[in-house]
């Protein structure tokens, strides 16, 4: 008796919280030691000791009734400016307080985003292999999903997908970079050549596409330069989650940053504040939008997930695996040894490694392996993987 | 640019947070200590001492890694078992863990089960007066809100009114006691009016139509028992908020409560699931439902609310107003001295006072005096009332 859009969505998904409940199992039954579990994102390196204590001041400080009481269905107005002052020391950008809307993390930002734009039919571009949850946000809310898929030799957007992608009833790109689930960081010349086309497209139809850049992995890049895209291409609007760079997903917490030379700004930032109360959020949760008055500069120690990255890489491609260099996340995206990616993880359960099938991610023939785990996993795992490596190999 | 459905919704609605952004403005002029604010539903009573408490003691102990990150999409196990045990103790039901989802606030709950419910054109019944938002959560998913008035002389459900408003393509009725905006408690009576014309028309039609009791008052209840409706008709969904009982309505903190009787319960636990990852909320706030662990049963002291209104409903009745003497809430419904409860409004400010219009609450006639306001701030706004009345008496 659920909705019939519900049931359409949830038969044919691939729900990879199942195969991480599959992960408990086998590890109730063999022993968590003897799993290696490669399935979610769940960021597995401490918070910032500055997160509790930042929390912990504010409740020791702060009136409890104007702390815990309604804030603006669009953020705290102290909490928005100083994420603006200090996004525009760190990029060289022009936010002003209107133009930041606090918001329970990335995910619901996309969604008032999405609830902003969309009218039935519209459309939404997003580079492929994507986050399968984006096709779940664009479709609860009236538009659809068009993926363009990446080049695969280099995991970075393709011109010729990315422009057949786009028509007259895209309202915006979805961009994620570092990416999940590859890892890729995309570069400064994919940036250039998206917005090019973006920039032309725009002037082909006569009306706004705006960029949407979906960034909770900034804050994990190893080595390397993630552009700023709003340097590239005004209608730019940034998405961002604190729940990787604080390991905080668990408290929602995230905003909408958008400068004011975005195409009919005043517009968008009512529409958005009015969808926080018609998609039931009113605001960000107020305890955490405070914290981030001593933490938007804080973040995990990254080396953690960077040493357990080139574990990884290192064995896997010793050992003969294709797997293109991860920049950034904490994903690496390795080609399945078979062409049916789904029957490649389940033989891989055999040597107790978890995986989640690229197919769920619109990346068919690969594979994602979440290294948020403890650097000795990803270590005792690698005869494992020589193991299913070798049985591939007779 | 924004989408027309958002554009048509924002252009027709009245909000109740402009009338109380004038309110700042006419503070600003005038003193604050000379404006009578009663437009918006903040509460003004101090959260219990144990609220903060919990949250450090939490801070203090819980590994932060594990208390920062990911629960399940439903909620902290622990915490789903604490209400549970707290609600079948107080109210004696039967609900387990697993019919207790976490959400942020009662919001966010609506919005849930309307996503889990609802396709193009299903309706959802709610008793007019009631809280304006409800047609934006409804509509924003696809439904379609139809109003049944109550009887004007009590504030009561209506059984012609009701009846009339139901048809088979109702999925859920949203009941609201105590109310926002009228403060009535909806009387046994009237539950087993309206659960009584619902048993009946769920075998009329063949399928289920869920009772949606949203509760975020149902602490504030003035010597008077509220009905806790799953004792009276078994396709029952509570939806909670603390927001109320606590004050802490930034914090975003809630839940929806079904006994395993609800027909269809492990699909719409299911649909329910799904729904908090597709609307972007992922999981209520992992600190706010820990806190719950220690404040299931805390609770604001409401006698100062009842103070105020006492004050308010006495001078006010005896000046010569009509009002229905509110049982709960912090609101109480107040006929406007004209038909058009709007220019009433005006003419209210003349003398420095602010209500909403009952226009906006579909309860058009009647204005809503939101009383949580010190009670020193109740007793001046007499006389301005005084001097209202006596100019519609000329």
């Amino acid at each position: 008796m659920i909705s019939k859009r519900l049931r359409g969505s949830l038969d044919s998904s691939i729900c990879i919280r199942d195969i991480f409940e599959e992960g408990k199992k086998m590890a109730a039954i063999y022993g968590s030691e003897n799993i290696f579990n490669f399935t979610i994102g769940n960021p597995s390196v401490e918070p910032p000791a500055a997160v509790n204590e930042a929390m912990k001041e504010i409740l020791d400080t702060e009136k409890p009734l104007a702390l815990h009481g309604y804030p603006a269905n669009v953020g705290h107005p102290e909490v928005r400016r100083h994420i603006a002052n200090y996004l525009n020391g760190k990029y060289d950008c022009h936010y002003t307080e209107q133009g930041i809307i606090m918001t329970s993390g990335a995910a619901a930002a996309i969604v008032v985003i999405a609830n902003s734009l969309l009218d039935n039919g519209d459309e939404v571009v997003t580079f492929a292999p994507y986050f399968w949850e984006y096709k779940s946000y664009v479709e609860t809310l009236y538009g659809k999903l068009v993926p363009a898929l990446c080049n695969m030799e280099t995991l970075q957007p393709d011109p010729e997908t990315f422009e057949a992608a786009l028509s007259p009833k895209t309202r915006f790109v979805l961009i994620n970079t570092p990416n999940n689930p590859t890892g890729a960081v995309y570069t400064e010349e994919s940036i250039r050549m998206v917005t090019d086309i973006l920039k032309k497209k725009q002037e082909e139809y006569g009306h706004p596409i705006y960029l949407v850049s979906d960034e909770p992995y900034r804050k994990l890049a190893y080595d390397i330069e993630v552009p700023y895209l709003t340097h590239y291409y005004e209608n730019t609007i940034v998405v961002y989650s604190y729940s990787k760079a604080l390991s905080i997903p668990g408290e929602r917490i995230g905003y909408i940053a958008m400068e004011s030379c975005v195409q009919d700004y005043e517009d968008l930032i009512a529409g958005m504040t009015a969808s926080m109360r018609y998609l039931g959020y009113v605001n960000a949760p107020s305890l955490q939008q405070k914290m981030l008055l001593k933490c938007v500069d804080a973040s995990v120690d990254i080396s953690i997930y960077q040493e357990t990255r080139d574990i990884l890489y290192h064995a896997l491609t010793e050992i003969g695996y294709t797997c293109i260099h991860p920049d950034g996340a904490f994903y690496l995206f390795l080609k399945a040894l078979e062409e049916d990616d789904t029957k490649f993880c389940e033989r891989a359960k055999e040597e107790k490694i978890l995986m989640a099938p690229g197919t769920a991610f619109y990346g068919p023939g690969w594979v994602r392996v979440s290294y948020c785990v403890p650097a000795d996993v990803a270590k005792r795992s690698v005869p494992a993987f020589k193991k299913l490596y070798d049985k591939y190999q007779k």
